[in-house]
């Protein structure tokens, strides 16, 4: 860390710093300039919480130069993780894995129709939500537990690993029985109770990225899961809030090549909630591989005009069947540049 | 709902439009233009879903006219709530209600400490974190039941109201059995599942606007709680993200005007977690006042320096009591203006 | 337009707002529905000025449905434009046109050398900038008019068109005189008193999104320009003003498919101003071609550690050589999916 | 300036960096911490243009201790400037400086009708725009120079002071020759060549927020003014652009205090463009005033329902009568505590 001072801070102005400094068990350099002087904290084994000396008499601002976040930090573990959830594995040197289903899980049926669609498309895993958060309290809330079964039931019928969203500590047991993969939803990146308690877990965990988290809570999020104990964390960037609202969120795909420079975690991107227009799925899709993200997750339902969630961003079976058919392709230009 | 059509869309595609709005058990009713057909949705009792519509071939855009809410808007409940939290009436041509205290709860002299020091300036209500959200894994974590029993103690003492945050329905019971306020947190404003337990209870419900949240979202959070039968719900701006991070959030204090305009419940404004800075506290929080809040937020700490959480943020007690002294002064002003 | 009422708006304030509409030349369209009155206004050739009638007694809000821009939108002018730089075409079923060189024109040495790495390359336009606009006062403010000559020459010796920014009208001479296509900056992009002289031009425009800028204001911005009777229209997409600063700006790589998909203009993509960051640009840089991107605008610089201005996101020659390669099999790709 | 080196940097990568500091004719200062190490840079008198260090190998990132201001800032001039605009004076304790008028000139009697509502009320300047930017190329766009003589005779007529925007260097001569202040718009917040020719007259200059600009902008925006020999200028807030369109910015008035900390410069607040809404002007008024505004720059209209422009956000005279009558007492009030 380093602290600024006032132009005009007193030297017993700087003293008092240094002393609040030391109080922490932490050494000040301090490093005068023309202008005015700095202090360098040393010492630290990692982020420092400056709350009691941002506001010291002569400080102007203090400023951080470790992150909060270290286990999941490239600088400290170069070497890229693998996350592996059955047969789909997420990495570096590894094809992209696709995970593809509805929004949510309306039936037995639509679950298997959707599982056999992504199946026989090259889709690697399932996705399908038993818990919805949606704005507003009178929309579909989800079918709850009976819903994990009818994934679980679909992702065997077509032997595709299946991931889905838990919301709350308690639907972790019955999400993980029916579950390969854990997601944590955008709304729950710093619920750090429920981030703790898969933490603690063997199940591999999708995090997706808060719509207004920057990258910094992003990693310190994952660094949530991975201190205690889980390093299997794949990472999910689905759009964040700005002033543009032409598209329902607006994908920040420049992040993709920064997370696999500044973390070991794979990283993913979710183009369908980030663009919420159907049209726009397939080519932000295929930006987001050459930007190189490791997998994709991608809403695709049977029959999109009767979803009872997100339709206008699913793809139907042809749809997502063109689309796989145009990765392919891809891959083939990615293998080889 | 406001359906708009392509200038080019064909007959074909405004009936197919026509026949899905039926299908949904309302009315359609075209609006010819010079440069292209509208359709408007009729008969609905409340926000549509359009998900099943906006992907439709010819459809440019759908327009919601009704809000994810209704049970909170003025528009439908035109007279001004009062929600009572024992002594303290948060509500119109009421003196505002200063609800004051650390933002953790650290210990039992800690807490009897600031209750006293509340009370002593005028404070209305105290307010400690027991359980505290961090963005870094290895910050202080709260004290948990512990904290809530101090708390307790410490407005018992005081003859103080008290207010604490909730982060999970687990803590349900025992933030119940303590506090005689429920705060569900900025990054809680979408726990759904936790609005809804809290809407079952008795208990009044503080909610802070999510960092991300529109005004639109903001009142849908709150009528879900309203919705399931709780209507003594205090809404309270605590700053949005944006890009400006010379304060720690954008304090959105025009909202206060527009949501006593919008809703029928009252609105509270925590300037000391919107700025980040003690320096800028006071002067905020008069202006909230003058814009119209019901009441504020303060972060007082007898010893900042020594807080184990936002210690740049909390008043000291002379702080506070400066602060006392001036809202008393402006309070006169407010009354006769 | 739509004109929504209170639920309890009375009959005569919605026959005051008919009257108003009436007194604009225009139909007003009572559409009763089951919780309020809205009001369609017909008869418009285009945007509605809605600043008389959005704060009438009873109304709630007013819904735009026409948009602020025709001639450059793809609803009445379905078939796509091309724009022709000299040699350089952009356009749907064209390679992409690459623009590349030095964020500053330093000297005749350093442009030429500049040039002949685009050139050699495979780059198809030459980019450098005369007037720099700077955040601080002190920074290197440009050549001027001595650069452009620079700029000219070395496009004539490695016959490549060159685009150069215009900052204010008086320059426009120069300019035109010197460059075969006129850029306006991001700061510039509601500049409409020289988007007007631009648009009474000949010259092709570059014209780049502000970095605040709605998809809807961008396009307004370029209307103005067709609106004068230039047609030949670029746009150009260079990062957003977010939350996130990770990045310099947030690159919104889906407004290109967007794009695409509202107007007949092409749209080309800046990763270079986007992300500040040289490591990113190449993978960014094929993320856009991807995304449906006509074209790049490319940093570059022949050695970037001595670069006066935005050094750090400048590639040298061997870097832009690489990339190069790359875009050229991704092309393939392209032509085949 | 601190440059920050990689964990993993190695001791060439770091004398690598020393020197490059060195060639700028700036000192270096090494500082090994636990984890990684630092180099402080000293020597500079003001803001190091990092572009050529940032990218060096082995560095992770460079953060600036030196502001890209200084004779804006406080640090430096810890006196307060008082800006005389004829008989009207914004500074510290000082009243607050309420500028009316209509957002634009629309006519001789608009105007004079106008300034004497002004006037009457209290008002102490004048305002009204002769060029106005417009987002779209069809709406109104200004008298000119011939609505200019209409405001100086309004002005005259009824002694009050007069601003106006200019947005071209061209339109200089005229708007000097009748305004007494001239306003610079938040679109042309970074034009800098209009900033530095301002910067060489006499006339105080009203500078206005860019609606994307951070703080650090809008003041280093101010340098260019005052680095060219004026030092009359007055800051404006007037509302930022953020997720939330509720309103149409976010009036960020924490920054008011904050610029109050960091510059000398006056700050005034413009509630009219801020939140976009008549009912919301008065209150968000007050609020300014109170958070420590040294004026205020208020939308008045003798008939807004018929404004060519910004109708909706335009106060009508018995709205802004009632406003300043409000306004006294609040006088009171902050003289007192």
């Amino acid at each position: 860390m380093l602290i600024v001072m006032h132009h005009s801070a007193s030297e017993e102005q700087i003293d008092q710093v240094i002393s609040a400094v030391q109080s922490m068990g932490l050494q000040a350099e301090p490093i005068p300039g023309s202008l005015r002087t700095a202090i360098g904290v040393l010492g630290n084994q990692g982020y420092v919480d400056d709350s009691t000396i941002r506001n010291l008499p002569g400080v102007r601002e203090t400023i951080h130069v470790s992150k909060p976040y270290k286990l999941v930090s490239r600088d400290f573990h170069p070497a890229s993780t693998e996350v592996t959830v059955r047969s789909a594995v997420f990495g570096d040197n590894r094809p992209p894995v696709i995970i593809a289903g509805p929004c949510s899980i309306e039936s037995e049926e639509q679950m298997l129709e959707a599982a056999r669609t992504v199946k026989a498309a090259g889709g690697q895993m399932l996705r399908g939500g038993a818990f919805k958060p949606r704005t507003g309290p009178h929309s579909f809330q989800g079918l709850g537990v009976e819903g994990l079964k009818y994934l679980r039931l679909a992702g065997d019928a077509t032997e595709l690993p299946v991931v889905t969203e838990v919301m709350r500590i308690e639907q972790l047991d019955a999400v993980c029985k029916h579950a390969d993969m854990l997601q944590i939803g955008a709304r729950n990146m710093q619920n750090f109770d429920l981030l703790k308690e898969v933490g603690r877990l063997d199940h591999p965990v999708l995090l997706k990225r808060g719509m207004s988290a920057t990258l910094e809570e992003f990693l310190a999020a994952a660094e949530y899961i991975v201190a205690e104990g889980n390093g299997n964390v794949v990472l999910c960037e689905r759009g964040i809030r700005t002033f543009e609202r032409a598209t329902r969120n607006t994908l920040d795909l420049s992040v993709v090549p920064l997370i696999r420079d500044m973390s070991h975690l794979p990283i993913i991107v979710d183009p369908s909630h980030a663009t919420g227009k159907r049209s726009l799925v397939p080519v932000m899709a295929k930006a987001a591989l050459v930007a190189g993200a490791h997998g994709l997750m991608i809403e695709v339902h049977p029959d999109p005009a009767t979803a009872l969630c997100d339709g206008a961003q699913s793809l139907d079976g042809d749809g997502f069947s063109a689309l796989m058919g145009q990765i392919g392709g891809l891959q083939d230009y990615l293998r080889t540049h």
